[in-house]
């Protein structure tokens, strides 16, 4: 059974959107129905699934029959998901399962958050933190700081520099300017990253990714050639899982989920890393990027920083990763941000993707992932 | 391909319970590991499905993967679900769907909840009422409120008292005195229900279920006979959706997701209501209780008060309905109840419900919804 996608709508991302968030749903609900090639029927889609991370970042729960009754009340089944920054992944996995066992047709995600609800930074980190390890959330440890324990080893077991990291940063946002839906628009210098002020030793303002408001749609179908001549088809999604706590893995520069992820996702789909002609990683952090290039095959173990020395992962490089801008510079809605890399791939595959278009995409993927880790879902698409 | 339930644990349900969430979670993820008749493998539970309403009742997002690793980090996948009130039975409707189509073999799910962790009444409501429709939120409309339009619609044309709706407090009452689980094991009368305040005319506090902290685990198989020799079947679990919004209901004193869903799990079953031994049902208020009668077909429209009434539906009656002691004696915390519900009848149809116990229990039905009914979930299960 093929299954493949239909249909992407986006909202651009916003630092601090006006929009209240159940404008932000209706608004890409609508949006994402009327761009079916051949058209659907609303009464078409049999499942919705609404990926969104807190309550407190938008003040929405029940969403989904909120969602099913403006679309009109027909048989429409839905529910929300939650796997923290991996929610969007989640969704796909889902709709995924749902859509190759036939248990659903016409499957459509809605990924939100308003982050910006919340008054502060400091109560919007108050929220995220609750998805790391209750001993780490105990000690007060946020997640930059968990991440800059990973960058503190990955610099001292492989010779790595801040400056290094800081390439990750310069080219999302080097990327990001060439994407309309970015939320930060904004050209930086290696120098200007060295130059912002710590957040947490050695991870710096400019190597994290932003608090953002968005709201993406997407649909997928089992029978994909009946919306349009061009679907971009899910070769396959998978999912794995990390011990949440950093101070439970065995080894700090690995990401487990990440790489077990990657091998089953190229394993099903009979693909290596060579075959991929775009990726959307999860830049969480410029540290997260590098280790995602190791974990999924692009480099050994430790070599990873090569590829953003080299440029070889930059707009015109050989493996183009976040031509979006990534969460570094599209910025990081959480609900929204997975369901967004694969709205990305899709505009890619089909040639759609503007100023940022990569050059005959024809394999895309996308890594997803959550707290530092724990879980991360691995999805490939073909045109 | 037979599904069937092959373990239950839940904590006891408290209004304010002394434990900390991680804490209840990994209680009952013990528990319920230890009580498979013939054993089973943690290694062997290869999707864990959390049901939690918000977190803000717990302070836990992420859960899924910190349950996967304290199961020791196998090939396990996991997520959290929410759909308000009904967020168990959308975790049991997704346990079912991936069971039947081969997906997964062996599920756990966890709901829990912790009311208790926001301070008052008036924090915990307004957490509530995320809920609802937008325009009833925006206007300040608790679920009591609602609840009232409904109860005064029904009253007003059927010739209903505020004595009969408190028939259903009582008998529930009295049902959680039989259940060691139930967190308000207290007799009370009509007059108790008639002399305790309004909280939203015509709904009194005793007309209300309880703000209530608890946890419980559900094991589900796709071969349940190589873990036990009794295990509860699942023959049905259906899941639909009606307008959020009260003001948008054509008729106030239906519930339409509880009909259809209830039409459509004994259309799906074979069976009538008249084959139905126990049913848990969603007493989140007491008029709750009696429009479900009438949608599940125990009653006709404007008739469900006579089953109340008449005794049909208490503990010795013909078709006892929340033996447990329902939402409204045994406690309501939001993603455990659902759960909670599912863990009732594998017990009463195991025979192992103690002074609760239902004589000769085979079928057993459970409805679960969220809001004033936007979404009701229905499952059917057998000895």
């Amino acid at each position: 059974m093929e299954v493949g996608i239909t249909s992407a709508y986006s909202l651009k991302y916003e630092l601090r959107s006006p929009k209240e968030v159940w404008e932000m749903i209706k608004e890409v609900t609508e949006g994402v129905l009327t761009k079916v090639d051949k058209g659907i029927n609303k009464e078409e889609i049999d499942l919705v699934i609404v990926s969104n991370f807190s309550d407190r970042f938008g003040g929405l729960l029940h969403t989904a029959p909120l969602v099913i009754s403006y679309l009109g009340l027909n048989n429409t089944k839905g529910f929300r998901v939650e796997n923290a920054c991996v929610s969007g992944g989640t969704a796909l996995y889902l709709a995924w399962n749902f859509l190759r066992s036939g248990l659903a047709n016409n499957v459509l995600i809605i990924g939100f958050e308003k982050m910006s609800h919340l008054p502060s930074s400091t109560e919007v980190n108050e929220v995220l933190m609750l998805a790391g390890h209750p001993d780490e959330v105990l000690v007060g440890s946020p997640f930059v700081s968990l991440y800059a324990l990973i960058a503190t080893a990955y610099m001292s077991k492989y010779g790595v520099k801040e400056e290094d990291l800081a390439l990750v940063a310069v080219k999302n946002h080097e990327n990001g300017l060439r994407n309309p839906l970015a939320a930060m628009q904004k050209k930086i210098s290696v120098e200007d990253v060295m130059k912002s002020p710590y957040v947490s030793w050695p991870l710096k303002l400019y190597d994290s990714s932003l608090i953002t408001d968005g709201a993406v749609a997407l649909i997928l179908s089992n029978k994909p050639r009946e919306y349009t001549d061009t679907p971009v088809l899910v070769k396959t999604v998978t999912m794995y899982h990390d011990h949440p706590g950093v101070f439970q893995r065995e080894d700090l520069t690995a990401l487990r989920a990440v790489k077990k992820a990657g091998e089953e996702a190229y394993k099903n789909a009979g693909l290596t890393p060579k075959d991929i002609d775009v990726m959307e990683v999860h830049d969480a952090f410029t540290i997260a990027e590098i280790l995602v290039y190791e974990m999924l095959g692009l480099a050994e173990k430790g070599r990873g920083v090569d590829l953003i020395r080299n440029g070889v992962t930059t707009f015109n490089g050989e493996i183009p990763v976040n031509p979006s801008g990534g969460l570094k510079s599209k910025g990081h809605p959480i609900g929204a941000t997975g369901v967004g890399m694969v709205a990305e791939i899709y505009w890619q595959l089909r040639g759609e993707a503007g100023q940022r278009q990569v050059p005959d995409a024809e394999v895309g993927l996308v890594e997803n992932h959550g707290g530092t880790g724990a879980t991360s879902v691995v999805a490939i698409f073909s045109r």
